[in-house]
This record gives C-alpha cells, sequence and structure tokens, in this order.
C-alpha cells in the first residue's frame, strides 16, 4: 500500500484564501483590517525565518502585521510592558511571542500576560482551559494541533472509535491534541521519552501523531497498515548530498519507509508546517472578529 | 494473589489530622480561620449528604464552614449573584457549588465565576488552564483526581514508566487525571464509552483509574495480575439481601472478583471518597494561606 500523502500546502491555501476573504469583507462592510504583531526574541534563525513567513502570509490575506525584533538580552520586564501596551493597543488582534524564548524569560509570564483575546497562539492559561473545560472550546485553540486535526479531518472525516496515539507530551502539541481527539470520541494514548514499547503501542494506533524532534524516529514497523500518520517534527540535519554542508528539514517520522504501510501521512516539508501558519491567520481573524462581537461561520474545526 | 486494600479512610484522616494541625497553628500566630462555603441546589439526597459530611469535616478541623441550601428553581442570575458576594467576602476561603446542577444552571458560568484563588474544587477555567499547562501546578487541583494520586502514590511513590489507564474522559476526573499522571511519567490511555476492546486495553494497564458510573463494569478478566486498581465510582444499587428495598453503594469495578488479581485496590465504599473530602479541606486550606500571601509545606501531591 503507498499512503495518500496530505497536501499541507494545498489545504493551507485553501484556509488563507477563506481568511483573505474574509479580511476583505470585513473591511468592505466594517472598515476594520484585523493586526497581527509578533514578538521575537534574540536571533535564532529558524524563528526568524518562521516569523518572517507568518508576516508576509498575514499582508498576503490583507492584514496588518507587524514584528519586533528584540535583543536575546532583553529584560523580561520590557517584554512585559511591551505585551502590556500591545494588550491596552485596540489596533492590535493577535499577539504572538515566537519560540523558543531565551532562559531568563518564563514562557509561563509571557502567555500568561497576553490578553487571551489576542492570544491567537491559543498557549496562554485562559485559553488552555477553555479547551479542556469546553466542548466545542469557546477559547482561542493552539495552532500546531488545530493544524493537526485539519489535516486528519481532510482525510478521514469520522474519528469516532479510533485508537489515537500521540508521541510527546508538550503543551504546545500532545496535550492540546489529546483534548482535540478525545473530543472527536478518539480513545487517546500519549506517550513520550519514558515510555516503554514504544513501538508496540504506534502500532496499534489508527491516528498516530508525532511531535517528539527526533529525525526519523518512527519506522514503518511501528506503523499499522493503513494508519493515517500525521508529522510534526522539524528538524534540521545535514544533507549529505549537498557538500557545501547545507542542511534539510525532515519529519520526526521516516517518511521513505512509513509511506508504505501507512493510509495517509503528511509530509515534511510541507504538511503541519504550512497549515500551521494558515490556523495562524485563522485565529488572528477569529479574535478580531471576536473583540467586535462579530461572528464568522467559518469552522475552524472542521 | 489477594490484593492490598488501600484504606481511603486511613488515609484521608491522616490528611485531615495535618490540615487540623495547620488549622490550629494558623488560628494561634495569625489569629484566622479559613472559612468554606458550599452551594446546594435542590434536595437531591446523595449531594446533601455529600455536603453535610464535608461541612461536619470542615468543623472538625476547626475551619468556619457554612452551606446555602437553595431550591432547585432558584435561577442562574441569583447563583451567579451569591457567588460574587462570596468572592468578596473576606471571611471565605473556598466556595464550592456541589454537583450535579439543575438542568437550567450552566455549570461553565458557575465554575468560572468562582474566584480562582477561591475555586478549591479546581474546576474552574483558570485552575483547568494552569494544571495543563504548569508543573508543579501552581493552581488548586481538582479533588477527585488529587484524591486518586494521592492514594496512588501511598502504594507505589514511583510511578515513572508505568503504563495507566483512565476509563472515562468527565472534566472532573478523566481529563484532569490524564495531567497529574503524565506529571508522574506515566504512559496515559483514556478510555471512554465510545472505545472498543475495552477489556484489552485495561488488561494491559499497571494503573487503571475507572470513573464510569458503571456498577461493577470492571471484572476479574479486565484487570492485569498485580495492577494498582483506583475505583472512583460511587453507584447507589438495590440491596438485594434488605427486605425493606434499601440500597447499597457500589463503585465501578467489581471488588471481590477483582481483589483476587489485582495488586492493590481502592474499596467502595471507603477508597476514594473520604480522601476527596480531605483533599477538599486541603485544598480550603492551601487557598486560605495562599490569599493571604502564607505558604505551607504541606504537599498535596506527594
Amino acid at each position: 500500500m503507498i499512503a495518500k500523502v496530505i497536501d499541507g500546502i494545498s489545504y493551507a491555501e485553501s484556509l488563507t484564501y477563506e481568511v483573505s476573504e474574509w479580511v476583505r469583507y470585513l473591511s468592505e462592510t466594517s472598515g476594520f483590517v484585523p493586526g497581527l504583531v509578533m514578538i521575537v526574541l534574540g536571533n535564532n534563525p529558524v524563528s526568524s525565518a518562521y516569523v518572517s513567513v507568518k508576516s508576509k502570509k498575514a499582508k498576503m490575506v490583507g492584514m496588518h502585521s507587524c514584528a519586533h525584533w528584540l535583543s536575546e538580552c532583553t529584560t523580561q520586564h520590557t517584554i512585559l510592558s511591551l505585551i502590556n501596551e500591545l494588550n491596552d493597543d485596540d489596533r492590535v488582534d493577535g499577539i504572538l511571542v515566537q519560540l523558543p524564548l531565551p532562559s531568563h524569560i518564563s514562557g509561563l509570564s509571557v502567555s500568561s500576560i497576553i490578553s487571551s483575546e489576542k492570544d491567537v497562539d491559543g498557549l496562554g492559561i485562559i485559553n488552555t482551559g477553555r479547551l479542556f473545560v469546553t466542548n466545542p472550546t469557546n477559547g482561542l485553540i493552539p495552532c500546531t494541533p488545530l493544524a493537526c486535526m485539519r489535516l486528519l479531518k481532510a482525510v478521514c472525516s469520522d474519528l469516532s472509535g479510533l485508537n489515537a496515539v500521540i508521541l510527546g507530551r508538550s503543551r504546545l502539541v500532545g496535550r492540546p491534541m489529546s483534548q482535540l481527539l478525545l473530543n472527536e470520541d478518539c480513545t487517546v494514548t500519549i506517550a513520550h521519552s519514558r515510555t516503554g514499547k514504544l513501538r508496540e503501542i504506534c502500532k496499534r494506533a489508527d491516528i498516530l501523531v508525532v511531535a517528539v524532534g527526533v529525525p526519523g524516529l518512527v519506522k514503518a514497523d511501528w506503523v499499522k497498515p493503513g494508519a493515517i500518520v500525521i508529522d510534526v517534527g522539524i528538524n534540521y540535519i545535514a544533507d549529505t548530498s549537498d557538500k557545501s554542508g547545507a542542511s534539510r528539514i525532515v519529519g520526526d517520522v521516516d517518511f521513505s519507509e512509513v509511506r508504505n504501510v501507512a493510509g495517509a501521512i503528511t509530509p515534511v516539508p510541507g504538511g503541519v508546517g504550512p497549515m500551521t501558519v494558515s490556523v495562524l491567520l485563522a485565529n488572528t481573524l477569529v479574535a478580531a472578529m471576536s473583540r467586535r462581537g462579530l461572528r464568522s461561520n467559518m469552522k475552524l474545526l472542521p
């Protein structure tokens, strides 16, 4: 069996188009344009690249977008002050602080101070609480798990009763993903670095979501024939075919092997990554409308 | 193998004693007495019995305690107003609205309006968010899952790498329990009414937590020899040996069968129930101290 490759770029483009149509409509009818502000700390080239892409895409859909590029040694006080200003700025609908943060900055303090209405990354205490307490959630859902759900449901509309295994228990992906899958009536297992018999556990999965940051960890014999495999990993490894020492991006799943076993699989690059950017724009749109008491009929969770 | 019976009454008594010592110390040194206020809606005899026990135990440890017994047809507006008054009342450290609520009352609205500092049931948006985002949590942990963890760790101090299965995905028990077990490095599976092959999944568990409300669902052949079984169920069934038509309390686990297979098991009654009441008192103490900037060295999560 050769797996269906879930084309994240194409699904992302169609969501991006939908967002752009809404932005145009709002601008014409209500005269406002959603605004997304990002904060980057330090000059990690990967973080910088992500923020540039997000900013470019936000502008493409007609949103206002800007980024604050702060030095790595910026104090926590300065960052929190900046976030407070953005919280109070009516032109700003979404605030995103690009991860990872320097070690002297508390991620919890940062995500907790962003107004829950503008927390488009969905990682603050209040949006997290809403995700776990309400179904459907009345908060903003973290972008990466929401992107995974959109890709999953693009290939399987009814997940009820399926056995879902999540590798990785982070608060960015694994934990919120478990709630979204429970809400879809999946049986959910969360496995991680301390789990024994990982291969055996993965092999029982109808849905396998991998978010551990280990290049090519999941091999063909870890996967049940026909399973849907969602690869969240983005790992930079040396490209042995390139003599200049360039690196290339691979996922946590050994794509070339696993595609021969799985029923459907997201590639890396071109899978979860682009969809995550589109979901960020959709979250910003929803935040902008909610703050103004408007409601779109755009379904973020299909 | 005959399982060790985990004596919830005895473990609860020892926590209750610890709380009472703290209450005495605080009263003598700081001159304040923690206060717990409960709200009951309607006259469900089970709810009434629970609240009476909680109130009695709170007084036993030296706390102030009172209950508002409101008619089942009380409006949501009235309840929310009452909670707001209690939020503003400096003598009140813990507010608990006894579940279940009448159908015209939104549980989410009620739990969301209780000040997170006084949310001793730990079920509001903010304490839920804190549980999922922080480890160790800086919030109040829901009483029943916390009670389960205390009993579990009384018989097994290191849960790392163990395979935990939770039957039931409620926001009161199953979902918060999954986070506490992940924080202990367990591999966690959440199964529920839509799960297939329940027996097979349970049989893989080193730790089995059952919270589904189905009397005697879990049989001996669902349990791995030596597993720790935590039974959260409290079901009232007709007592066939009693000709007056009285009812008796049983759990979700068939105790008489499963005790011959498990390594340790909580009985019903006398297991999770009494510990949950003690944990409520401990949460109230912690809330009272936190509000005053004090910190006990009492470890709620052992």
